[in-house]
């Protein structure tokens, strides 16, 4: 059953709208990811968790549409690296705008706006705050790796969650395309190390950082852990995770417009 | 020692300027705060938080200035009950663009945008980080309750952390302006039970929703847990921790810009 | 009778909203005002006048509101002082237009810019024009010297209207805040005699000049003639003549949309 | 002697450029006019102004050159009886920015925005406030009417300045073309006696109002009394008074830009 | 028949939407037109051709207004040789749209932009591109010398169509303002042999150029080859099929809005 | 050797860049393509032209990037067919500015925009048109098919030149990737007839259309004429031709800046 909203004809796309499809938008980057991964990785996994999880919902019967991947983000914290490409925050909330606007127009009612890259996060929270009450519809907003955070930490050995070009990024890159992974060059890896600041940038308070000045690697996390089980169990826990999600109405029936309260 | 910007004069400032003071900006709302407190709750513990802390840090000699309270934020979630005032993203970005250029344009190198109301959350991170790399400067931001979590949690009895008119804003009211504090409306502060939603959008799941659709009295908490002396001890906790981490020099040393890479 | 907007709840808000009650915003600045005067004195005045206001048309049965002062003003002609905070034209009328928007959407109908600051003025006039027939809502504008200009003339020794941290602006600083008032650096104030321009710039030609170039010490007029007598009869007059203005129904019966002509 | 822009070759303006000419920018609307005149009123004595006043220039050796005229206006208020172009604020600025800007490339350093429609006059003391210290050149902007104020209330008969489609603006029309005046349709012009709001909206008190609110026949004032003598008076003693100011090197030798305050 | 928008009168005006008059907005620019040219020429012949095919559609007993010329068009590519006016694309747009949609409010249905000026080409099929179905109004957009490829190609000797300061450009202006041309600079015209480049930037590919990298002269064509005569005829060619192509109901009766397809 | 962007890792990336590599990138859309063809084809052809065309520059040594394709075009007259993506021009603008940028802070010197999408063609040169001076790099922009138009005119036996969803389109999909095209399907794409409109809207007249008004099933051209061998004719032709375009120093070495003009 086809899911991939570019492979469909028209008549195809208007029949999943009477259907009341769910739309699933990945947004990602392409950016740094260490002396070891190629810039892709967050639009690659971006990818591949929308693909696993419209199979899941697929699976349960859930009609389902994968846009293709965003893979124009925010990155200004990579630039310094190279190999990146950024927009600006209007840009970037003006493209997001512009296809959920084209969506809803064929007659689409539920949006889902899946996050691959940290440096979206804010941005895509704020758009959609922004949207939602403008469209007066559905959209759901998360980053993948936030949706099993439970199941991630258990099968991760040298971190909690996702951190960048990491154990958990590494993993998952040997899981699907162990071609593009420079296994030779892991070893340059290792950042040096930076002072502990979990007392200076924690507890809420926050600063936007250059990765350069973080890891003159670009790396965060210890790729050295990664082995492709690892990263065949995390794609596993996420999509399984965001399948159930997705599919339970109880995401899709609560309001989403204000009203007004008379005393 | 005077800290408020705006009781100085110029040529205090300019003192100050040179003294490279750090500047505090309180970020808040104008918004429903259920049946029993006044639209200015957000403003008017950001305005003391601030004023705190600057006395936190007077007393270790650190030189100081608040800007007055923009009570102008993102609060489209609370329109429904009316009395808020909300603006759009764009015009609070550039609201927060004119002050912090302003303030950097007279010498100042060191800016932390304070803010007290959940809405702006978001997109104060946005403009962070918008911000810091275009203005090559160091701005700090968050949100006054991140700074203290566990001691927040440790003098609340009904919640965690904060949340909307609830035991831990009813407190501070009732510490600093007992008389703004409708007692006898407090009973009319039950939300109506709402169904536990944490399985639908916990776990990183994120959807703007109206607060009308979450609670129809417009509180989010238990106020009547609330006491006078549960708000000075928590106001006595923020005001303490965010002192020390925002003299902490390490705070302030971290690069703020990119710098490129070379081979 | 509480008329300050922050103070009150969204019940009695909501209340007001059906009691169209006349909401005013106030509109000023934060910029150097001399050797003598804090950087608050428009945003200060412009706080005092519009209670004072109110209270006059509370007296006549008039319901009315007062929202906070905006402190973000257009003052790039004082920045070379310091301590001025200024926005560009583009977020000034942002900032105007969220705050009316969101008044307008709880039912208020009648909205009052109340402007205290040079620099905003003929801003806040183009202001007026885009947004009244935008909104389709009567919006009055004024800056507060205007509306009583006979009466400030009669009142003041050496000037005929208001300048700037001069003789009226220092006498109302004396009638209400005489502790903000640097009586001893009023000494400094004198400004450079600057030629007479007013053959050049007089007679309706117009050019923006940086007070730096006008004035060595910021101030245009002569604070040494103020007193708080002076500054007591100003406030007085300013807000007696506001009061009377603003409940003649006819300023709001007039119609304020376009209405196509037939031959 | 040639002064109009757009009939010289570039190796004359380039010539112009090194001469220090001072550059004319008429600024104006089509708009209705009442009953008897064509919508180009504004326009054309815009141009019949600037024409005049370099004239007048040029017989003082100074150097001088106009611009076509800027008939894209701000003229909301006109609208309702047909036949009137107006831009939003927005959209006016950038227009009067991007011809500045090339202006002052190509090497001139004096730039005179002359306004001949009333809806223009305050977004174009805005735009000059915005421009002037942003591109640190000399921007002169004025109304023509104001030039000459004594002067003109002299020569007028009912009326003590101009008004709209009135003594005044009939007069200059029958001057320079009257084949494009309707006599005979001028007692048409009459307006339905209007209300004195001189009480109301006089005393600084500002508030947009359609010009159909105002006359039923879109004229202001009393073009009953007009006569091509009167006409040519008024433009002559408008563009006399303009030639004088625009060559007094003290209007040119102000400082344009904000210098810092050391103490 | 008086068919210059600017010189009718209001009432006039509302009789031509009655009538359904086709509007024509002349689109130009003022740019260097080489060493014999002035920078008026695309807005004089803007001008002239609008008005031969107001009279061209007259004479056909359709009724026709041609607005003044906006003269202020995209002309970055020959800012190097002064005397260039020029807007950014976001201006251009905006005061395009902005005359549009007054136009449209008074109730005419019929808008042609009428371009003189090659640097304007693309920019008007995008903005043509985003009114039409945003407005919902048939827009005809064209830059002249399209209307008559094949007449214009048999009367020109030298160049197969327009150029720039060109035969074609220098015998229209001998045609109607010889007094313009400086035959004795003509001379000057010739530009640096400049290599060939059809094989670099023919064939579809596109690049921005500066005319000053094309021809020292700001010449593109044989101006030496222009005749009066050769410019009569082409604005006559060129106004004849502009006047058939507008009087054709086929060309206003095309549906312009999208309407949804049902399976 | 790889010359996909998003395969490579930063360090790769930034070898590239001192290597001065050419930076291709694909613009194309979703867009319904009739009955037959998927929504991707001109992202799909956009991918395989951008693809065909890298590896013959590196056979010929010349260093070449390839950017992922933009999916995201301006598609609006597509939009009543359903299955359609389209952003508004301001959005689709500040895309491509966003990833200009970003390309050329890495280092790299020569951008090609390589159009797909006939919607994007007016827009692409416009943006092309203000991006070169203002970032003052060369930025080389063509939509595919003009590429090499004799070749494809000699291959097709229907039509001239590329249409939409046509015997070109439809044969490319044949070569590339069969399994996508609906064969059985294509007895549907017949048009209805519509009237010859050449005389109408040909002859350089411009109006937009929705592409519903010209063809009900979505198609122009005659998808039936198609076969596999006319497909990689296609693409082979044009990949060779803009391999030989894109090597040419010349396309680089042409000045992309203004210089001024001194007499």
């Amino acid at each position: 059953m086809q899911y991939e909203w570019r492979k469909l004809r028209a008549d195809q796309l208007r029949e999943q709208a009477r259907l009341d499809a769910i739309v699933i938008l990945p947004v990602a980057s392409l950016e740094q990811h260490g002396p070891h991964l190629p810039v892709e990785v967050d639009s690659l996994l971006g990818e591949t968790v929308a693909a696993r999880t419209a199979e899941k919902l697929l699976a349960k019967r859930q009609p389902v549409l994968v846009l293709p991947v965003l893979w124009t983000g925010l990155s200004e914290h990579h630039m310094s690296f190279g190999g990146t490409v950024t927009l600006d925050n209007a840009a970037f909330a003006a493209l997001i705008e512009g296809v959920a606007r084209s969506v809803l127009r064929h007659g689409f009612k539920r949006i889902v706006l899946l996050n691959a890259h940290g440096g979206n996060e804010n941005a895509l929270r704020t758009i959609t705050d922004d949207l939602t009450p403008k469209l007066g519809v559905p959209i759901v907003q998360f980053t993948y790796w936030y949706a099993a955070a439970v199941a991630i930490a258990k099968i991760l050995e040298t971190q909690g969650g996702l951190q960048h070009a990491c154990e958990a990024e590494t993993a998952m890159m040997l899981a699907i395309r162990p071609d593009l992974v420079a296994i030779d060059r892991i070893p340059l890896a290792k950042s040096n190390p930076t002072p502990d600041l979990s007392d200076v940038v924690g507890g809420g308070v926050y600063r936007w950082r250059s990765i350069g000045s973080r890891s003159s690697s670009g790396v965060i996390g210890n790729p050295e852990a990664a082995t492709p089980g690892k990263g065949e169990a995390l794609l596993d826990a996420i999509s399984t995770a965001l399948g159930e999600k997705l599919c339970n109405p109880a995401l899709w029936d609560l309001p989403w417009t204000s009203e007004n309260v008379t005393d």
